[in-house]
């Protein structure tokens, strides 16, 4: 019987998708993977693309367009800076049904030219097309590294300190609370109120990329060893970084950044916050691999924390809880 | 009330919806238009994209996989060439329903592969992400140029030659032969029988991108004045070049090459073979002027045609029949 999409991850699939294809162009310094690497002239290059579709990454009836288009940008941007590398120019396409009116997409494109603006973007290019169902939104981001600055997954090295930047979790707890104001408009007519979300709503709906730890990393001459954008929850991103670097990891429960609201949220759910950090996506946070040298440079950052560290392959991939437990880390999703 | 789409073309909802977009970096020469133009180092970078979105830009019922991957890349591919551009490397990105099975996408990117084979192209990045329905395919292709030897649409000049490649109206006879197969073998079970069409559903279903028209112009030395693919039909793209060119033209019936194989479908279809020509779309030739100092050398190609010349604005676009008669050109498609 022929394999379903659903029973491969996406890295698995484009990696079984691509296999035969060679790299022939010396301008191509890096192909199929987290994102292209080309060099042109003096100029290292970082390309990568971004897709939300209607009714898998976003849902129409809690997020507003501007917010939509700032938040595809984002999520396009965050990809180049996750490769240590600053976005200069998008290329956006919307393939849209007859349902949008042009007013919306002027509204997207608000959104969009709000994200340029505060990421520094031109936008170069793009297309309209119209599409049978729903909005789709792809995004082709392009951004310049120092030679020899980028950033893949595959070169965590045993020993190196496990960092991540804000809080995690929360953008997974503002779709729970979105959802569920959703279903009791849809089944009391109840107008959601969500005053008491502001943060973890915010979070889902407008995310932010972390533009601010990459300048931070080019002014205190720090150099990721491996980093990643925190987009399927951190327990699927970190086994990427492990699997693509062939290493285990250690990481520890009470080291995890998880934000008040984020937890009380949670526990409103009757869900553990921890879960909503492991498997819960979209934060936009990095979380990166730093040589123990960096230590003292990372550690006076108030904004990252530092989570553990890289082991051998061998040693598996394990959360350490508080009570001496080791648990093993599984990816909800197969990224 | 509010603009629906379907009242703005693809061109003008883009400059509709980016107008408040301003360019910041140095290294974005072009932004908004044709296609992203940037300059980084001394190198000068053509950033074009492509769409195609299932039930809009192609039928799965007689569209094989392998076919599909292959012209989407076309479609992408002729954008850089449209731009006087070597294409080197391409992102491809793929949102796929559950109905899709892995097998499946394999032969999508076999066509890719092919394509990337035959245009010296690497694949250097992309992903894949679920879709609600149906099947998207996006496509970002990155080309080098020589400086100062990029083509926009804007630069024709009054008094240019306007040169066609290969024939026109053959993809569009093609899709009126599928569409008819299509329906009877829905309503008769009937298998199609495409032996003497062969031609023209080659035309749809396996475009080619004109590499060798742009080899032949550096190698000639011939620098176009302005440029494009002919993906609307002949008509729009060439009214899309006078627009953007504050421009008129005066075309010649008799000199626009049609293929014969298209001349006897169009007529087996009860329809002009001119209208499919100056209509029907994605052809994937290229649609050029050129100045009269570069006429000798166009007129040794075999495979170019010039078809009319530039005129000045005031003097309006025009068709001259073989009778003498005068028709005013209008684009089917708002492009």
């Amino acid at each position: 019987m022929a394999d379903r999409l659903s029973t491969l991850g996406s890295s698995e699939l484009i990696r079984c998708l691509t296999e035969g294809f060679k790299i022939t162009h010396a301008s191509t310094l890096k192909g199929i993977g987290d994102a292209a690497v080309l060099r042109y002239g003096n100029a290292v290059l970082v390309v990568t693309t971004a897709t939300l579709a209607e009714g898998v990454h976003f849902d129409l009836i809690y997020t507003p367009m501007q917010h939509l288009g700032y938040k595809a940008a984002v999520v396009a941007l965050s990809g180049i800076y996750a490769m240590n590398a600053a976005p200069r120019q998008m290329l956006v396409s919307i393939a849209a049904s007859a349902k949008f009116s042009v007013e919306s997409l002027k509204l997207l494109y608000q959104g969009l030219q709000f994200a340029c603006e505060e990421y520094g973007v031109d936008l170069a290019g793009g297309d309209t097309s119209p599409s049978v169902t729903g909005l789709y939104i792809h995004i082709t981001a392009v951004g310049e590294a120092d030679a020899g600055q980028t950033t893949g997954r595959h070169t965590a090295q045993k020993g190196d300190l496990i960092c991540v930047s804000g809080d995690l979790g929360g953008a997974y707890m503002g779709v729970q609370v979105l959802e569920r104001e959703k279903k009791m408009f849809e089944q009391n007519s109840l107008q959601p109120n969500l005053d008491n979300y502001a943060y973890v709503v915010g979070r889902q709906l407008k995310p932010h990329a972390r533009k601010d730890i990459v300048e931070f990393f080019a002014s205190s001459g720090v150099i990721p060893t491996a980093m990643t954008d925190v987009s399927h929850g951190l327990s699927g991103d970190l086994l990427h970084i492990c699997t693509a670097s062939d290493a285990g990891c250690e990481i520890h429960h009470h080291k995890i950044p998880i934000a008040d609201e984020t937890v009380r949220t949670a526990e409103e759910f009757y869900m553990e916050p921890l879960v909503a950090a492991l498997n819960g996506g979209c934060d936009y946070e990095l979380l990166f691999t730093v040589p123990v040298s960096a230590y003292e440079k990372i550690i006076g950052h108030s904004d990252i924390s530092i989570i553990g560290y890289i082991t051998g392959k061998e040693e598996g991939c394990f959360l350490m809880t508080g009570h001496g437990n080791k648990i093993e880390l599984k990816s909800r999703i197969n990224n």
